[in-house]
């Protein structure tokens, strides 16, 4: 069974992990790595590190590991011989799809559609998601702007050489602080941190600022408005400014959560009012739930405690999907074949994963737990910051999906690197940010454990 | 065992296999597939479809299944219960990766690696292969261009907003015919056809000519050399006008035959000669080898054939490696962290049967035997040719990377369609042309019975 709690030996990375970083780096550049992985030996919430480390593990693969390490049930999924065939023989899907591929999308992720989405394409990882939904926009706007007149010659042969008309301005309007992905055309849209994009060519879309509130929230409410009424006149700006020019606004991509540039939340009023001035603009709204979605905010879907009046045009998922891809609503679809199309179309192998997956999140109600373990870590995190506001501020969270500040970048690595030398593993964001990202089999006893750590590092500090 | 040849028994696609599609259509756009399969009773180079058709594969999965259907040594990676922990527990590799990952990749990659390569980063498709195989080039080139300066604040705060001088000017040249990939940077260097490209935004990159040669080569020596010098001077040319625009030519990205844009081959000496021009405008070469490499030209990658002085600064791949990628020079790694990143990084158990693969192709000789049965496909397409140069032109091939002319896009499409009513699965690609891709089990005597069968198509048209 699990381990009751963290066992730490050595200083993390121990002496074997930074052997392999060492071994690693002769193949690749390896400075990123936090530690080598005895994947064998991980269980449930606990990874355990080449140097024999039981580790909590709040970070549990950059938020990818939907039921922690080694789920029972996932490996009957591989000890089913009728399963293996599939793992050995991956199919070019959008050519020559599997016979039963219809029904596992609709058992999958069909089953955990967000609210009017009967359409699902799958791909492979976040990124590639996010640029198909970029291009499903863009033929969807130009088929407007169409208005069902034929393609003409001149638009095929531009195109081949990256020319207009064929070739079309259009932009993809996106937010301060935002990560999307980082292909090119995903990182024109992400906006977190320079690292991500310094020295690589952009395309020059329309940015506009994302909320950024005062913590707690109950004391700020006029001003948080606001801040959504400053946020929300830039998008009607932008929307001017780009479309005026003739780089017509197609979309707007949003995450419900800007996980990865500091955990920053925006009132559900926002997101109302942003889905109404991008629809009254004739753009689409894409919402990135690459990291949000798949139940660590209690629902299948973060976007979902927006009450939107109107479904998403387009969401995108990968992470604890397990396989990439976007919903999205039948007008996106192409008209054609080979537009949106890869080789591979995602992998059938992640969706058999994802099937079980679903089903042990519905049959030990492991949304409920999201909400239960998410109730204890909020009081918790914000009891702990009422007692060390000089180390704690700004807790905030949806779920377990929960992040606090340390109150700067040198004050957050120091309560970072202390956590990990106690054993629990959480997940730098932002500036100045910690953020948490359990998998779903995260239950209160697990937040007790993390609790009675963190309260220990911030005495030390 | 595999049959002893084709068997059909209804039309292709079949009524199963259309009920599927209509099925599938209620899903997602479902327009591009050509049938349904039944991969569980597929085996070795025939493919089985959702009508018990059995159908000589010689496309298999758009070229990316290296030994067939159902191979047994890979069934038995399946079968190994130490090898299911890794299909459960996909890890972010450049943050936690698994103990054993390097010597995985020496196993693997590394023993296959292009000549003067010691680095590789592993990616989950062609496309994010590219796409950071260009963001390496572009910080190399930037390095380069700072000369040991340090990176000031204003590149770093004006990156954020995807201005310079953070993001660069900096362009990849392509081929006219090219085929890159559909993640939109990708697609900017993609010129194969219209379908991929129209409604979609392209940056400015330069664009040269990409050699077309008249067949027999050997009838068209002058004319061809002359073809090269065409195309080499508009590279030179597109270098000086971006250049000196401003929009600086960081590398030239090149597939050693365009796979998707026709099978359209270029001479070695015109690749070594591209390589020359590229190295004196201090630009990068990036070898696009996701269709090419893996062993289909009977050595494991194509420009092996050309016998360039230098190593190609990067190679990229997919397809038949089953794991996405690149290898390159170590002037190219990255100085930091995050740069070249993504959650997964790749996925283990695609390179967990890579190397079985690998192994296999050793054990079984299966460079010679592609080289074996290339020998007899292109003997017999040339005969074929000869025989009825109405239906058949320019064959043209290494190893089994087959192709022929149709003389036009109706009579390619005509042919194409017999052959697949008599079960023999075809690739089409570019205006009018047939391509072979099968894969590296494929033997002599598949040869046979696939040219009986075209020699019995061409004298039904
Ligand atoms: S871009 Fe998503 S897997 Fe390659």
């Amino acid at each position: 069974g699990e381990p009751s709690g963290p066992c730490v030996k050595t200083t993390i990375p121990g002496p074997k992990s930074l052997q392999m970083i060492a071994d690693l780096d002769k193949i690749q550049f390896a400075g990123s790595i936090f530690y080598f992985t005895d994947i064998k030996n991980s269980l449930g919430n606990y990874i355990v590190d080449a140097d024999g480390n039981s580790i909590l593990d709040l970070l549990t693969q950059i938020s990818s590991l939907p039921l922690g390490y080694n789920h029972p049930d996932l490996l009957k999924v591989l000890q089913d011989p009728d399963n293996h065939i599939a793992f050995i023989n991956r199919p070019a899907l959008a050519i020559f799809p599997t016979q039963g591929w219809p029904e596992k999308l609709t058992s999958s992720l069909l089953s955990v559609a967000p609210k009017g989405h009967t359409q699902v394409t799958t791909m492979a990882c976040g990124a590639c998601s996010n640029e198909n939904a970029f291009k499903s926009t863009f033929m969807w706007y130009r088929n407007k702007q169409r208005g069902g007149a034929p393609i003409t010659d001149e638009e095929h042969s531009s195109c081949l050489v990256n020319k207009g008309p064929g070739s079309t301005p259009f932009t993809i309007m996106s937010f301060k602080g935002s990560f999307h992905g980082q292909t090119l055309a995903c990182l024109t849209t992400t906006h977190s941190r320079s690292v991500f994009k310094l020295d690589f060519p952009a395309l020059d879309w329309p940015i506009a600022s994302f909320p950024r509130y005062k913590y707690p929230l109950e004391d700020h409410i006029k001003e948080n408005e606001a801040e959504d009424r400053r946020c929300l006149a830039e998008v009607e700006e932008q929307f001017e400014i780009y479309n005026k020019a003739g780089k017509f606004v197609a979309g707007v991509v949003v995450e419900p959560i800007q996980a990865e540039g500091g955990d920053v939340h925006a009132s559900p009023e926002f997101f109302r009012e942003l889905q109404r001035i991008t629809k009254k603009n004739g753009a689409a709204l894409i919402l990135d739930e690459v990291q949000t979605g798949g139940g660590a905010t209690g629902k299948y879907w973060c976007h979902e405690h927006f009450n939107l009046p109107d479904p998403v045009d387009i969401v995108t998922f990968s992470k604890k999907m397990l396989t990439g891809g976007f919903y999205s609503l039948p007008e996106f679809r192409p008209q054609q074949g080979l537009k949106i199309f890869n080789t591979w179309m995602g992998d059938p192998t992640k969706v058999l994963l994802l099937e079980k997956v679903l089903q042990v999140v519905k049959r030990d109600n492991l949304l409920k737990m999201v909400e239960l373990s998410g109730k204890k870590l909020m009081d918790g995190l914000k009891d702990l910051s009422r007692r060390f506001p000089q180390h704690m501020q700004n807790v905030r969270g949806i779920g377990t999906f929960c992040a606090f500040d340390s109150g700067s970048q040198q004050k957050r690595d120091e309560t970072f690197f202390r956590l990990q030398q106690h054993g629990i593993q959480p997940g730098p964001c932002g500036e100045q940010t910690i953020r948490l990202r359990p998998s779903l089999v995260f239950q209160p006893k697990h937040a007790d454990i993390f609790l009675d750590i963190l309260e220990k590092v911030l005495k030390e500090i």
